[in-house]
């Protein structure tokens, strides 16, 4: 096979995947990027896109104009189904298949409803740009069909106007803060009936505290900075129920017509594929080079793989960590393609901790120095638009946030993708 | 009913509505604007948006927002169904009703495809933000399908690469032109396999001229400057079948997955609604004073009216004219509010018209002045960046649009609202 050069399949556009091929193009290998979607999707601010302070494209870049640079990386819109047994060789939706010589599979994770997939109808997530657009539409047309059946019956205009979050981690923190902001300062700029105090924000955490990952006093100020927003904050209360109508909360019932699920994922079907080990959230079980146990030719990465790293510690699902991953088994492959002994064990950098609530603060861990409030907020959205991909976006994105935050405009409110809602009642 | 303030309902958010409501907004009456969108849409713009150069959020404003700051006038996300008989009462999508004393219909066109409407499941046309993302879905995995079918089925990459506008007036001009410059622009940086000259964009229409409102030399400019762009112009051509797989013009068949509508407008119900007399496009035939003959109350304007001005001249269905007509009504409705009398018959003003060919050419006519080319573009960029609705909008779609000229970059790439298409086929 001399002369020939190797094949290195790459399976998913995030963080990860993209940090390997970027790492991979130094490479004499050829490369191939698979993703059913044709855009990296920055998620860490998806949460903008449900609440309307951002558009689908200011937070997404086409693939191939990230990796436009490279002759020997392709990139294939499909989407990875298994793996052939007994062969280097994937299968793909498309029925094709791809041969390869080493493979990175990084295909993230989805919402997982701990069983109850029905929710799932009633209680979108924010993991994908068509989730998003979901949200935002729910959130708007409940709005409007409040202000709509302001006469007629409370109890009906009640319902539209609360909105139920699932999750105390760092994206339900988020979505909780913005859905706040969002909706009171438009129902007081834009409405004539409905008014701030008729909105019930409700953030809903099965831990006694939110963000269990940061230290005690930065949740004790998420906590407080949701509640000067105007969120009911429910801390070791649990969703028992979810319908078109509303949730259950332990034994209480709430009315509701729109909620939204930050709080659980599965891994995507890597452990199937690979017939590997998996841990209770459906990750792939990795060696300390994020390789296979049984495919040393295999590798998973980011929200897909379980990683305990060389010092020891549980590997987080986040962006950076992702990052790393891909630029690690991308040195490992080259190790082994130059002839050169492997690199010493994946270890993970921790580079701190943020979550955003609302306009003005944030909480930052670093270990070494924590920020809450402004500050916080200040290093939060710098450090976003910093790792923002492509100049444009930033700049974009840079502009949308400036103007959101001098004038309280929420631009990209926009009901599309479907009809006009049907049950919005007489107004006179 | 002495001390009850009147009720103005304006049934439509565009060009023609808003101005209508904007300057009620001076007079002591209760103004009610009813759309079945919670966005008013800049139009002109909207093939940038099927063309992936400016995302939704960037062309549309809530209307609320928009009308917010008049407590009188209210806003209402509904869809107008008729008028009821003999009654001043209009019945909406909801099964509520709405009275008025005065009733401004301004609910614009859509596509007409002459009778042939299975055409419309093919052959998409560009009037709602739906619409346009629609086109440029279609747009970018014909791209994705060309990239991965190069090996094995040379015909059918050559209709993936085909790309068909139909009907040749100033949205045909434009969407070809955009078209053109993404796919052959985007080829040439992101795609490996297939290139420039593999595209083919064609443009039909029946007339023996493209533009035909323009004088005749700026028509030719406009072709010219389309050839030039690589885009196939074919005069007094007419499309004869449209069906999944590709489109016949007179006897000739051509095979492709994307043709874009831009041929026909048939206005909206109103003349149904009103059991009034329409033209042949459906638009309702009002009075010197915009009223309908049976209903002096009533009032159509924009693309629903067929208005003969008052020196005799057909008033184009374009954005200024809607915006002169809504003006033009709310004053009617205001003298006789005030007792005082009618102002003259409406008599438009043609301010000139101006179509964008890609990004470096326009054509201009203002009767006294004729341009092309470059000037001609910084005119009609000018022009659009002033008249967008919204300061936001306008910065927003400025940087876009610097940055897109700079760059070449087509920002807004993304395939949205659905899985992965089907038919990719294999690509090793």
């Amino acid at each position: 096979m001399a002369g020939r050069r190797k094949h290195v399949v790459v399976v998913g556009g995030g963080f990860g995947g993209l940090a390997a091929v970027g790492r991979l193009a130094a490479e004499p290998v050829d490369v191939t990027l698979v993703d059913r979607r044709n855009y990296h999707l920055f998620q860490p601010l998806l949460y903008q896109v449900a609440t309307a302070g951002l558009s689908p494209a200011d937070i997404a870049a086409p693939i191939r104009s990230i990796v436009n640079r490279n002759p020997r990386v392709r990139v294939l819109l499909d989407e990875m189904t298994g793996v052939v047994p007994g062969a280097n060789r994937i299968a793909l939706a498309t029925d094709a298949t791809l041969d390869f010589d080493y493979l990175v599979i990084a295909t993230g994770a989805q919402h997982s409803y701990f069983g109850k997939d029905h929710w799932a109808a009633h209680a979108p997530g924010v993991k994908t740009i068509d989730d998003a657009t979901r949200v935002r539409r729910s959130i708007l047309v409940a709005m409007e069909r409040a202000e709509t059946n302001r006469q007629e019956n409370v109890a009906r205009r009640e319902a539209f106007l609360t909105f139920v979050v699932v999750g105390g981690g760092p994206t339900g923190v988020e979505i909780a803060g913005a859905v706040a902001e969002l909706t009171r300062q438009t129902v007081a700029m834009d409405f004539r009936f409905i008014t701030p105090k008729c909105v019930r924000i409700i953030l809903v955490q099965s831990a006694d505290r939110l963000l269990p990952g940061f230290p005690e006093d930065l949740s004790q100020s998420a906590k407080q900075a949701l509640e000067s927003l105007g969120v009911q904050v429910r801390l070791s209360q649990r969703v028992t129920d979810i319908d078109a109508a509303g949730v259950t909360i332990g034994e209480e019932r709430i009315e509701t017509t729109t909620v939204i699920w930050a709080a659980g994922v599965q891994a995507s079907g890597a452990g199937a594929w690979l017939g590997a080990a998996t841990d209770g959230a459906g990750r792939v079980v990795v060696g300390s080079d994020l390789s296979t146990p049984d495919r040393p030719e295999v590798f998973v990465i980011g929200d897909t793989a379980c990683v305990t790293d060389a010092a020891g510690r549980a590997v987080p699902g986040i962006a950076p960590a992702a990052k790393q991953q891909g630029h690690y088994v991308a040195e490992v492959i080259a190790a082994r393609l130059g002839g050169r002994p492997s690199p010493p064990p994946f270890r993970y950098r921790h580079q701190g901790s943020l979550a955003t609530i609302g306009r003005q603060r944030a909480v930052a861990d670093f270990g070494w120095l924590r920020l809450r409030g402004f500050p916080a907020w200040l290093l939060w959205s710098t450090a976003h638009l910093f790792f923002l991909v492509g100049f444009r976006n930033r700049i974009v994105v840079g502009a949308n946030w400036l103007w959101n935050y001098l004038t309280f405009d929420h631009g990209a409110r926009l009901i599309t993708g479907a009809d006009l809602p049907a049950a919005v009642s007489p107004m006179m």
